[in-house]
């Protein structure tokens, strides 16, 4: 790699990390300007920009510089930005427990995306809830509406996730085409639904949180099966 | 690493990791509450925090996370924050041209880390200014006071430190104690200085500034000298 430009270095599968990344980003400034709702939305754009770039790097091999770009994006869109959206979102109602149960997220976060780094990524499952879905969760409930929105029951979720993060609860890979293809395109719905209408969006944003909720307890489910 | 829970894993050198990812998120949370320099002081308040990582990691050797836990908490406390705090601090002023100059650092700043973790860490200087510089330059410019901000400084800097980021330009590593401890100093004073009076601050960033303006065209002076 030395007297490639930084340029040359990346593949496809590199411009999607980078989307994911700017989607992050972009979702932050937003919501400082008060763009409430599609700082979420950008959110789960980022999450599909992050499954593309997983599939491109399968298909294809990664670059050498691809895993490190993919966590250090997925701490920003699923890490820093769901947390700091959701304090903005929670406005007057914030306070300090929610405050720390964000914090304590944003540090399990961080330390589950580390420890992946440095194990086997080319297991079956993965050990701990993924970021990618502890973000998408955050997102998702914004995305019901400040009418479903209780401080309680955010700051409860928020410290959960924190926890299935940094356990050792397997947690299924999903990429089966049955099951990638309807999430795939309840992401898109919810997406788009903005851009048409945000009651739309409401209920979009209600199917897919429960999706992921489903998810969130899959491990339960199973063994109980 | 198998049966150990992730906390066991930590050493005390993540410990400073973590508090340098914490500071860049509380600055996130701040500056959308309208801390506008108390955001850029805890921007080099993570600074030290990365310093003292750094030492503690040489010193004893780092823990199996820890390099990737590291480069996490850059992206996050001089990356990602240092951009947000940048379009917030610029208010009204802020315009297209500011915002796309921050995006392209931003994706410098995160190929540059990406390319770091993949290359040869060992090595005594670095391939392209250290993000870590970066975040602290666009920090200590804003901590000059609003008096002294021009947007269009303000984007060619920010543009500027992309490119240098990027490049392939030797910096060194400043390492010695002989210019540690001065600039250690600087930045402790710097941020003891917000605590006392906000004027001392706009004074001791403005040196600051000075320090780390000359760091950035090192590599051109060391060429003439």
């Amino acid at each position: 790699m030395g007297s490639e430009t930084i340029f040359q270095m990346l593949k496809l599968a590199d411009i999607a990390t980078l989307f994911n990344s700017l989607c992050g980003l972009l979702a932050l400034i937003l919501v400082q300007n008060g763009f409430t709702y599609l700082a979420p939305t950008l959110i789960l754009a980022a999450a599909i920009a992050d499954g593309i770039d997983g599939y491109l790097s399968r298909l294809y091999s990664g670059s050498e510089i691809g895993a490190n770009l993919d966590s250090l994006a997925d701490v920003i869109s699923f890490g820093v930005a769901p947390v700091a959206i959701m304090y903005s979102f929670a406005g007057d109602e914030a306070n300090y427990l929610l405050l720390a149960a964000l914090c304590f997220y944003f540090l399990c976060g961080i330390l589950r995306l580390a420890r992946f780094n440095t194990s086997h990524q080319e297991l079956p499952s993965f050990k701990g809830l993924p970021i990618t879905a502890g973000g998408i969760v955050l997102s998702a409930y914004m995305l019901t509406g400040e009418n479903y929105f209780n401080i309680g029951f955010a700051t409860i979720l928020t410290f959960v996730i924190g926890l299935l993060m940094i356990s050792k609860i397997t947690y299924m890979k999903a990429r089966k085409p049955e099951i990638l293809i309807p999430v795939g395109l309840l992401f898109g719905a919810t997406i788009l639904s903005y851009a048409v209408n945000i009651s739309y969006t409401y209920f979009m944003a209600t199917l897919l949180m429960g999706a992921m909720l489903l998810y969130m307890i899959s491990p339960a489910i199973k063994r109980t099966v």
